[in-house]
């Protein structure tokens, strides 16, 4: 298995500003609509009241177990995105009820505090106790980041140093571990802004304890006198807790779950070098990657477990693709690229990001899907909320965050993981510089960066070459670099001493590509995808005239590409010549012995994040394969 | 609206003697394995142990709403196949607890009995109790038929006479129908034994007040203290009570119930000389037939309702298509033909019979499926029995009944749908005929008919000539008969005085043929089905050498067929050149930007019916087109 490089850091979300044509508006409404909407709906359910802890049996609506994380989540985005009185009024008002609600012990868990007080920490199987417990240290990590106010942070602090007197390998301790994973990967990021290595060391013992045999989860059953066989979901797979993580070489369970996972396996690997748990995430992504991903960064096909099924079982009209995934597939590649500067992570954190995790959110920010189907016969919509209301928040937090996807630095180089009009503050080789970049991306393949500095500044710079890019130049000042002979997994490394503004000229060339599926994707089968640059497109029914099974693209059409402004907040659509099935002879007829025959037509394909923004109807992403 | 024919009269089961290469061997299984199988399962399941009515709260098992129908239809079946001393043992010894079961006032049902004693006819909605009565009758007349017994005939009737006291528009009577139908084709069954009027009139009353307003169910869960909203289906086009049944024109709802009700319409459009009934059948069936149906006479594709979903929506891998919808959509063709003897009719009765009904029961009788999907990654398999067990029994029933559905005679004519080797006494315009049928159908299409007789008669025969059929040649005596130009609705018509032992030969092409589906149809888009006479193909994984998905079958490829008596109990199989993909260059990938390549190689396919009867393995009926 591959050593990690020299690690590197996230430059981080504080310190990059992002003004960028195509980003700048879906941020914009998140932090004008979106948070907002959240808020007014966390208040109208109830989540919000849920805090002041004075529920008593018989009251409706009662507390659900998942609800701390969905205000958690909220707070979260909410504090990347202060910026209006209203919304830190909102926040200030929440963190004091959050904070009081903790009980004299440290424990902050609203359910478990007035439903369930005899509960506690029972079943860590079933119930999300941990789960709310790492998206309040997130929301608390993020606020203080924000804000530099520690009164969060410091309940979290003390939440934490309670659960850590509770659960451990020490005698007298609970030998558990979440059946939702969150809390480790929020322990390290409690322990990054603290310098508290317990946090670090229970966030470890969490990963290192799953898994094992005896089995906790099976045990804790058994002291609530159930069963273990009688689990709902029969597998610890269900959970990523059939192994013991190192031993763990297929993606499996629910699918949300296990990025959460291998996203704090990356985090562990990357602050305690270990090997072991680097050669299982490669193991793991490798296995996603290759097996078990939809082409649009969606990940887990069933609804049954949320979650993964059989390898090549990609199904379209019934994919699950829960929003929530693809934004915990940005999560873990994000925290590979930490560890090893891959363009290959890079390339799956944007499309996971342009095209599973963008459909989430409708254009106007106020409807989410929580499932995201490759196909629908038109009766998949978005919806404002949801009774399991993880994926609208989730969202919300990411896009606040999105700043520090960007670039990253290690001891010797800066490398750009994404393109997007942006400025960053930020240090590399000893030398602060102001990193501008500017491009139209995705809809166009150009991008100029420029430095500003103080002084000339020798060091590094790293720019990915997406995969999907098959014709990429740079230009240096002007004068043509040589890509082929500088580089480096992925990225072309450019080492010199940078003057302040030089200009850096990145050309990726955005065809209109075909994209097939491996022949033992059987949902796939004589199909084929469009995508230009990042962005998978799909063909959606308010811009065809025939249903869209009849539609097929012959490997001969050319497809062109232009930008539309008035559509869908202006998107580059991709048009061609295609035939389409008419249905003269099948009058009265379902079946008949002769074929179908074809005519000539055109398709209009649009960008998939965008689609069910207009009148309902059908859409597909596979289309049907011209012949060869 | 076509005007209903003379009515035509089917020549009942105990007339028609099957020794037909094809189908004597399944009709022995079913005597000899399936139905001894069935009543060791009712025994064991406590389901004959239940007409004791010694339940008491607290036993288990606990009777079930549904079990005196699985009894009933296992002694339906049984009583058909009277042959052996044990079977009528058994026989005699449920009919002895049924009838000691009954109670004062006529009722009869178990659960009804012991379980809940106050809830009788509360809840018609969603229990099952007029549909158990049903089934009791039709074993009751069943047996009558079979033995010339009156003891279980006796106790129905007096159920029936009880029901008819209950249920009515008079005043006093509840203004109730059953949930699921089945009672009302068994009272015409009923009243054709016994000649009692009352039992047509108390059908005719079901039908006719089915879907009124005020809405009976709606009223009977508010009398239940129930919201009628709260419906588990919410519309009561679950039970195609949505609307009278003279207004309806699209088949909705539980596939089965909907089956059942459309048989007793034509069962009443027949009795009744009902034309509205009939109108309206003919568009419940024309829209079936032209927007619902598979093509293997399966229907009702989505599990969560048993039933229909919207018009051109088949999917195949997760195609519900249960046995017993296919098995009632038998039922329901063959009313229709002695309605109107169009071979439309017979048509969709053979394909059914073929081919969804057959592929629910395995080869050896011994294992059952409940769904009949049209493609399978490997998982879907026959079981021995069902919690809900409602199709084993049915095709039970089926198999030993099949005589019935040969042959049809009205005052001038004698009409054959079916081609199987069989021996048939019936009367046709006033005279004793044996009618003698040889045949090595459906694998070859000769079929020679001889009648026997003592003088020479004047009838019409009548000889379906099949849809899927190009090619029919008919001598009579060895001389040629021009077909065309006596064809009556998909028959061909001679009428002669025949003699005895006149020789009748029809040859019915039998290549193997290409099937298309509407281009509407999204799941079947760009694929093909292969057929040969009535029987659907399928390509199984046991016969091929890569994943069925990667197969193409080219247009211009030559399809043959021949007798394989060595596998599956002998079938004829398909084989013919295709193509299929290859994994070149695909390791390590997902997707990519190239088509996969095409190399030559070969299918082999068997018939639908006989499809997981060796090892487990993939399988689709719907196969690549391999281009125009």
């Amino acid at each position: 298995m591959k050593q990690p490089g020299p690690a590197w850091t996230a430059v981080p979300w504080k310190a990059v500003s992002i003004d960028d044509p195509f980003w700048t508006p879906h941020l914009r409404i998140n932090r004008e609509h979106t948070l907002p909407q959240i808020y007014r709906i966390c208040q109208e359910t109830g989540r919000i009241d849920a805090l002041r802890l004075n529920w008593k049996p018989g009251m409706e609506p009662v507390l659900h177990i998942f609800w701390d994380s969905d205000v958690a989540k909220w707070l979260e985005a909410a504090s990347y995105s202060l910026a209006t009185p209203a919304l830190e009024a909102h926040v200030d008002e929440v963190i004091s009820l959050i904070v009081a609600a903790q009980q004299p012990d440290g424990y902050l868990n609203t359910y478990f505090t007035v439903v369930e007080p005899t509960k506690r920490w029972t079943n860590l199987r079933d119930w999300h106790e941990l789960y709310c417990a790492g998206h309040l240290i997130e929301a608390a990590v993020a606020h203080f980041q924000a804000t530099g106010k520690r009164v969060l942070l410091d309940a979290l602090c003390r939440y934490a140093d309670y659960i850590d007197t509770v659960f451990g390998t020490e005698p007298g301790k609970r030998r558990g571990y979440p059946g939702h994973e969150e809390i480790e990967l929020a322990l390290v990021k409690l322990y990054r802004v603290t310098g508290e290595k317990r946090y670090l060391q229970l966030s470890q013992y969490f990963v290192n304890e799953r898994g094992r045999q005896p089995h906790y989860f099976d045990s804790e059953a058994r002291q609530r006198g159930e069963d273990p066989a009688d689990f709902h979901h029969k597998t610890h797979e269900y959970s990523q807790a059939h192994l013991p993580v190192r031993e763990q070489d297929k993606v499996v369970g629910h699918a949300v779950r296990a990025m959460y996972l291998y996203s704090a396996m990356a985090d562990l690997a990357h602050e305690l070098h270990d090997q072991s748990l680097f050669d299982a995430e490669q193991r793991l992504w490798d296995h996603l990657c290759t097996t078990r991903l939809y082409i649009t960064g969606g990940l887990g096909p069933s609804r049954h477990n949320e979650g993964f099924t059989a390898d090549y079982d990609l199904p379209n009209e019934s994919a699950y693709a829960e929003t929530c995934a693809a934004i915990g597939f940005v999560f873990w590649n994000h925290r590979m690229l930490q560890l090893d500067c891959n363009a290959r992570y890079a390339d799956m954190l944007e499309c996971a990001l342009y095209n599973g995790v963008l459909s989430g959110v409708s254009l106007d920010g106020q409807t989410f899907f929580y499932e995201n189907p490759l196909a629908s016969p038109g009766t998949h919509h978005r919806e404002p909320w949801f009774r399991v209301a993880c994926c609208p928040p989730n969202i919300a937090r990411l896009l606040a965050s999105l700043g520090q996807y960007i670039y990253a630095v290690n001891e010797r180089d800066l490398a750009v993981h994404l393109y997007m009009q942006s400025t960053a503050q930020l240090s590399v080789a000893g030398h602060e510089v102001t990193v501008r970049q500017e491009t139209a991306y995705p809809w166009d393949g150009t991008i100029t960066l420029r430095f500003d500095m103080d002084e000339p500044a020798m060091f590094g710079l790293r720019l990915r070459l997406p995969g999907w890019c098959q014709d990429a130049r740079l230009t240096v000042n002007g004068e043509a670099f040589d890509l082929a002979r500088h580089l480096e997994q992925g990225y072309v490394r450019v080492e010199r001493v940078w003057q302040a503004n030089e200009r850096i000229e990145l050309e990726l060339a955005m065809p209109v590509e075909r994209r097939y599926a491996h022949p033992n994707v059987r949902q796939d089968a004589g199909l084929v995808a469009l995508q230009r640059g990042p962005l998978v497109y799909c063909l959606e029914g308010a811009d065809q005239n025939v249903p869209l099974q009849r539609l097929v693209v012959p490997r001969t059409a050319e497809l062109t590409s232009h930008f539309e402004p008035d559509i869908l907040g202006g998107v580059t659509v991709i048009q061609g010549n295609a035939l389409f099935e008419d249905d003269t002879g099948w009058a009265g007829r379902l079946y008949r012995s002769w074929p179908t025959s074809l005519q000539p037509g055109a398709i209009t394909a649009i960008p998939y994040y965008a689609w069910d923004n207009r009148q309902a109807g059908e859409m597909r992403v596979w289309l049907r394969d011209g012949g060869s």
